[in-house]
């Protein structure tokens, strides 16, 4: 099997991908989707359930889900909590299933439905994402769910980290520009995220929502072992 | 008016943008279109008029036009020329029309009819397409041909430069997280930009087309003062 790393850059460009036949597709929303969705499941929540639409989001809470819901980084109404990685640390919501809705993230989910296997990818869980990745062996698309179809820093930056490490460490090799790009620009960012991140549009429009701690929080790698994977319509923890 | 400047990575992206009214769009196909229409410009040629179709191609031909024509990077059998910028270099073409039909050049020429103005960029007339939108002062828009829809270094580098340039001395802003990884990229490749461009997929794909001469050629910047602008369905020297 070839060990083939290529890089999205938006959804726009995901049925552009090279890739065909068996492969792994790494869905990523730095701001805030994936990374909520691997501390939720660190934390002990049981799965998620992504929802796209608002409608069967409203059906699943009157059905008696607890609603994680927001568009354009505000929390929903009618929704029991927002999307940032904090507030899923409730004890209650531990051991249940979550119905999740959010402006960029799912729709990446639902559009990867042609990968054999679908996983979630943050800096939180990096390198365990990684360790799967060679564990399994197959070509790997790395997929930024961007801002509405917009290319972002953020997710490109998680982009060339992984395409990094696979290449570096586990044998990978590319032939993507899209990935070469962003492992020049992990390269240049990598020494201070932080700073680098303060520069992505993404940031300025959120930070009235993130604050230095869950931006901490949100950029250190490998706090986390956690991989969700994507099985019989719900987010789980990878146990292959 | 809005000096403010926003970077397209793929014509996938292109109605994703941002900048909405009057506006100006910097069409870049680096490998090789856009370059081949400065040099023929520059050279002498009169004017070019693209054509997205073969057919129309044909048309022109048996109409009397001298052709130059390519699909993936190959001339086609039934044009005069190929696309290398030193195929339009013949003392009878100068002061004439050329049809020209490219892979993924055209494409981006019709899309963005949207625009009030479209001019032409490549690294040879990389100073005087930022002079020219300057003098205008209208927000402008970046547009990657790229490769089949899929994002390529040489027309994201191309970016990067362009942008740096109206940013650092025109007055130019950006909140376009693809602006901002173009020249980040760009400042990590200008020092030996040739160098750089090896690692471009599309150059390896285009390894036996392209020789050092036309490479060295391709990323020289300011070799001349041409811009071309689309009017009339005609590609001809800017005069403004």
């Amino acid at each position: 099997m070839n060990r083939t790393v290529e890089v999205c850059l938006s959804p726009k460009l995901y049925d552009e991908k090279l890739t065909k036949g068996n492969f792994i597709t790494v869905i990523t929303d730095i701001f805030r989707a994936t990374t909520s969705v691997v501390a939720a499941l660190d934390y002990g929540v049981k799965s998620i359930l992504p929802v796209a639409d608002l409608d069967e989001a409203l059906q699943l809470k009157q059905r008696g889900y607890v609603l994680a819901a927001e568009r354009e980084g505000i929390k929903l109404d009618f929704a029991d909590i927002g999307n940032s990685a904090t507030e899923f640390f409730h004890p209650e919501l531990k051991g249940t299933t979550i119905a999740y809705s959010t402006t960029n993230g799912v729709k990446a989910i639902n559009m990867a439905s042609d990968a054999q296997k679908v996983i979630i990818g943050a800096f939180m869980n990096l390198s365990s994402v990684a360790e799967i990745i060679d564990k399994n062996g197959l070509p790997v698309v790395i997929f930024c769910s961007g801002w509405k179809n917009k290319v972002n820093l953020e997710d490109t930056l998680f982009a060339g980290a992984l395409a990094s490490l696979l290449i570096d460490k586990f044998g990978y090799t590319t032939q993507c520009d899209s990935a070469q790009l962003s492992m020049d620009l992990w390269h240049i960012a990598k020494h201070d995220l932080i700073k680098y991140i303060e520069k992505a549009s993404h940031r300025h429009r959120l930070a009235h929502l993130i604050n230095e701690e869950l931006l901490n929080y949100t950029f250190t790698p490998d706090s986390s072992k956690v991989v969700p994977v994507f099985k019989d319509g719900l987010l789980v923890k990878n146990k292959d």
